[in-house]
């Protein structure tokens, strides 16, 4: 948010802080790279800046997606390179307690070796990033809001999808930007074979585990590798022996040098969702009264799956990643809160708005139109955190996997009705594959026992929101079914009658008396009336911020520092630097390393190194992946580039656009940059090309993909 | 226990260890300055080393005792400057829930504002340390062994006492170094009326509290100080009104210029206890097998604290210093485990061990007294800790502090019985003052809603150790009374009942029905039976430890590093240099500053610095407190002295042996040093001189005092 900052610390003139801050904050969209040419070559960018906008060339055309997590192709056959806790649900789907894959690792040693990923995978190859403003606009008037603006919206939207979806194996989507006064549609290839290729033990993994989580100094070996499998022809096709491994039209060059303090370097990925553009009011709300609230739910259901899984191993393994992700969002909405205190997010935003509202008051009439969307858009803020926090207890019931799984399907079958274009987002045909597989992976995923226990929290907090906005119906049936025979008597607990209630009519499920669809069913209405409550607001909510941001877009070209919009999971490029950071008595220095690894190695739980790799350093058989700098094999290191959730697995380049690393992870002080950056606390945890090397040639042998990637001579 | 090691890290040469232990490593007696004065003057000593081997000259003789704390005379008036945490037990004392003074601080604006530091409170001047270990052998033989040598070795302990406290206001003891293989006789001038002259606010002197204890970087102010009073004679006296400041033959000059990175520092205090010269296996029974139990026991006490006292401020003042105490002893348990762990305590003492046996064994016959030794003590250790785990538990019920209070007093009583010389230590008419105060210092210390609940959770424990080590008759007078009735009918909740008992005969207690001295009456017996059997053990521990540690001497002499003994309260010397320190990834720079102080300021709980400090901090207002190498007002610093719990409150002094600040911390990560010291870890936490002075200056207006320590001209 500091890119359209005027105020700022008292004791740094406002150029000094413009300067620092935009230099190395903004998660640009790759069309933007233009606008700050001349900033990004003065931070050490080698190659033409306009290379960095095309989606047509390397580096950016060997960036993709795995929907989620970013990747990257690193070799001519499809290999992928991303994080480990990105391929973990992988590692997790192909273990069982005789063959414990997330926690040995898993290395292909021959192609014809490498499994199948999760149920679900995908490779995401981007292939086009177009401006469909006017399109999304068409049929709207500045006067079309609530439901109608909504529909027309999600109208258009479709049809853009579609249009673009008729070419093979794609998939597009329709994003907003600056609340929705610019769309871009991002057309995909979807790669639908996607293969397990290597990845190390947990004990490099995941070194560390949840204790080093959001930490520095940190040792963990992040990294692994997927590969795309196409038909023969080329094509995106399902899994299938015939298939050969796909063909990129670019792939990135390792990096024969690893990076050094100060060095140049940036990320192209996926970042997620931030909030750096809502509104002070917003954000208050948020830190004030829905943190502290979900951040408990989250606590209470972390600690819950730890109970009653302990003991288990099966169990653990099922619960393994939906724990995993859940402590992950725990620790970081704690970090956020801690993050808000400590930059005063109030004061900042609050100052940061008048400012900005002050150039709209100044512009008078001319700028009447900003002033109305400010207020419009302050009184919808209003109305949607009167209700956010019942919301938010409401929710916690679709944590009951087979409930969802019957909601879900019943939603399913109810949009079916519908012509294909006409059906509610999510629910079209081309949702259909990733709808069976979300229903297939609950076989890896749920245990009865566990869920039934999750239900029950879930329940107290659902009563404790206030009767007239609960759900009478599905109360009712609840308590007619009682939970017993709800677990006892659903069959939705096996995969091939869950699947097979995928196509069938609306008329079967309010016949059905498995207790979990006849609970689907009851609550089908009050959740289609809160839905229609939500959109309507979310309709009257785009027509007021799209006009607002468009003025603070206005306001801050003005100022000559362009604004990148906030992060929406499509394609964004940042730069910055390798380095530390100082604090009061304390100083990160920028890399950590091999001896530091093993310093921390107890041979337990989640400081557990291969036995290999502890003879290893204990050797100092580094080989030539020493940095010279440190006289040392290097793990991880800091930069300050400006990434967020979904920009793991990113390929971290150099000057040069070489990889040189992946990254995987923020601090948790720094997680506050979501809402918004600080350049002095913002810090990226990146694990370092060369000890992926190394692990790959000297602990784990991985010589046939080292030679794929061009490493091995 | 570098010192006398030979082996160690594989990447270094012997010499360089050594050289590196020896330099910073030891709680040396004043005496070994001078076998160490060579390296001392190489380490930065600018003054001669034979002043700190002379008691009768500065700066020595300005070190005094607080009994628990160390400290110093900083003026000629008798002025003593100590950690906040020292004199906390007085700002409880002086505090109400009307007149929070532990919370606000407290300065006395004149000398006659100066009120009573709380009862009990001491200030002890060193003013001889004598060796004595012939008269503490005088009748005992090689044989002589059990229940007769411990006998024996008390009585020659209590003669040696009573001679020299003979001489008026004298407290004397008699220590044993080396496990016994010497003894020194310490005799201090023990000042009696002590009052509180200044302490800054909490938010000052505990700031970050127990959330930033044993942690860098690090912002407490912890500092405070106490003013000694004696007859207008110059003899020590109790309390009056008509006592004058004490004039002390010296007093500590405060230095003009702070100290800066790699400057000499020295510390002299008072050090607790260390472990650094036990056997390898009572060190690995204790990090196994005991410190698990205690630190869940304290851990549950602790928050049974908390629990119980919430939402009563008046409770809260009553066991804030109990719960401080608990707090920390916990973090430093659960600190000296990890540290065990981290630098592989049991293999590091078992290759000593190993060391100084292979010499023993290398010296045959003339070393058989030696082998002889080990092999006693070790079946004597194997003795102790069958019982260790049972006795720990056993001893919990006595944090109920009324039943503590009687088996003190009926103890007193039947002690009261022999002539003075034969009774037990502890329970001489020498002791009668410290007790009279305990008693009474429970007034403002107990609540009987929680010393029940305290005492509930004892009997769980209790109740875990197997019937026939427990105490019939005192679980059956327990039965018989029940506890409503032990809380309700007693009287020495109040405090002049329970100091009535002090002076009455057994039979008194003996025909007494309230409950609690009931129930110290019907422990008594089991009390001695056990007290005997570890004085049997006591006995026969010395016979064979002195003899071990007599060799271990002779073995480090023989490798040209004399060995210092263990801490026991009693006089020490270290030394070593302002420094921070390095791991991987992360930098502890050696001082923290006033900025970060401040960054650290919330305004809330622990992290709430007064008005007046925020305003000056932010006008960057530190007049001539600033240190030329920061550029700004230094708060703490990290240094490579010596120090354990009892040094608290230890001036730090420079090459000149002027005042630099107070020490007042380890960190956690270190205080695996009571066991093993370790050079690359090991840092003692001060508050800066500097930083005590700007707040006496700036933030309290504390102008007499600054007069008054020569500072202010």
């Amino acid at each position: 948010m500091k890119a359209w900052v005027l105020g700022g610390a008292a004791a740094l003139s406002a150029t000094m802080i413009a300067t620092a801050a935009w230099a190395d904050e903004g998660m640009w969209l790759p069309r933007q790279t233009q606008d700050i040419a001349a900033q990004v070559r003065a931070a050490g960018l080698e190659i033409d800046p306009a290379l960095l906008s095309n989606l047509q060339a390397a580096p950016l055309n060997a960036i993709v997606s795995l929907g989620g997590c970013s990747a990257s192709f690193v070799s001519p056959q499809g290999l992928v390179a991303t994080n480990h806790h990105c391929v973990q649900g992988s590692l997790q789907y192909n273990s069982s307690p005789d063959q414990d894959r997330l926690t040995n690792g898993f290395l292909a040693r021959r192609l014809q070796d490498e499994v199948r990923a999760a149920p679900g995978s995908r490779i995401f190859v981007i292939e086009e990033l177009r401006d469909v403003t006017a399109d999304m606009n068409r049929g709207l008037t500045a006067r079309t809001t609530g439901i109608d603006r909504y529909n027309r919206l999600e109208e258009n939207r479709k049809s853009l999808i579609a249009a673009c979806e008729r070419q093979p194996s794609r998939r597009c989507d329709v994003r907003a930007y600056y609340g929705g006064s610019t769309y871009f549609l991002q057309q995909q290839l979807e790669i639908k074979d996607v293969r397990l290729v290597y990845a190390p033990a947990m004990g490099i993994g995941n070194f560390g585990g949840e204790t080093d989580n959001w930490m520095w100094p940190r040792h963990t070996g992040d990294f692994g590798f997927y590969r795309a499998y196409v038909a023969p022809d080329g094509s995106s096709a399902d899994y299938s022996e015939a298939n050969v491994p796909y063909r990129p039209r670019s792939h990135l060059r390792i990096a024969t040098e690893g990076v050094t303090d100060g060095d140049f370097v940036m990320v192209a990925g996926f970042p997620g969702t931030t909030s750096r553009l809502v509104t002070a009011e917003e954000a208050i709300f948020q830190f004030d009264q829905l943190y502290p609230v979900q951040t408990r739910l989250l606590t209470d259901y972390a600690n819950l799956i730890e109970q009653r899984t302990e003991g288990d191993q099966a169990a653990q393994i099922k619960y393994a990643s939906i724990l995993a992700g859940v402590e992950n969002y725990e620790k970081k909405s704690q970090g956020e809160i801690a993050g808000a205190k400590a930059i005063d997010l109030a004061a900042r935003k609050t100052e940061q708005q008048n400012a900005y509202r002050s150039w709209i008051r100044e512009g008078g009439r001319r700028r009447q139109p900003y002033a109305t969307a400010a207020r419009d858009l302050d009184a919808l803020v209003q109305e949607a955190n009167a209700t956010a926090l019942a919301d938010t207890r409401l929710g916690t019931i679709n944590r009951a996997q087979l409930y969802a799984a019957a909601k879900l399907l019943y939603r399913y079958a109810q949009e079916q009705q519908k012509p294909d274009a006409e059906r509610e987002s999510g629910y079209q045909q081309r949702d259909r594959l990733p709808i069976q597989q979300r229903l297939q992976q609950i076989e890896r995923r749920y245990d009865a026992r566990v869920d039934r226990a999750v239900l029950e929290q879930a329940l107290v907090e659902y009563r404790k929101v206030d009767a007239a906005s609960r759900d009478a119906a599905f109360e009712r049936t609840l308590e007619q079914i009682g939970l017993d025979r709800l677990y006892a008597d659903t069959e939705l607990d096996e995969t091939a009658a869950r699947l097979a209630w995928l196509d069938r009519p609306v008329a079967d499920f309010e016949r059905s008396t498995d207790p979990f669809i006849r609970l689907a069913v009851a609550s089908y209405d009050w959740g289609l009336r809160r839905e229609t409550e939500a959109k309507t607001r979310a309709g009257r909510t785009q027509a007021a911020r799209s006009v607002y941001l468009q003025g603070m877009r206005e306001w801050a070209d003005a100022n000559g520092r362009p604004l990148y919009p906030d992060a929406n999971g499509s394609l964004r490029f940042t730069y910055g630097k390798v380095t530390g950071r100082q604090r009061d008595g304390l100083i990160w220095t920028p890399f950590t390393t091999a001896e530091g690894l093993l310093a921390k190695h107890t041979g337990e739980g989640e400081f557990d190194l291969p036995d290999r790799a502890v003879e290893l350093i204990r050797d100092r058989d580094y080989g030539r992946y020493v940095a010279p700098s440190l006289g040392t094999l290097p793990v991880d290191y800091l930069s300050t580039v400006d990434i967020t959730n979904g920009n793991s697995g990113s390929a971290t380049l150099n000057a040069r656009g070489e990889f040189v690393g992946l990254a995987f992870d923020g601090t948790l002080d720094g997680v506050i940059s979501d809402w918004s950056y600080d350049p002095t606390i913002n810090r990226t945890i990146h694990v370092d090309s060369r000890f992926m090397l190394w692990t790959m040639d000297k602990v784990d042998g991985a010589d046939r993909l080292l030679e794929e990637m061009g490493v091995r001579r």
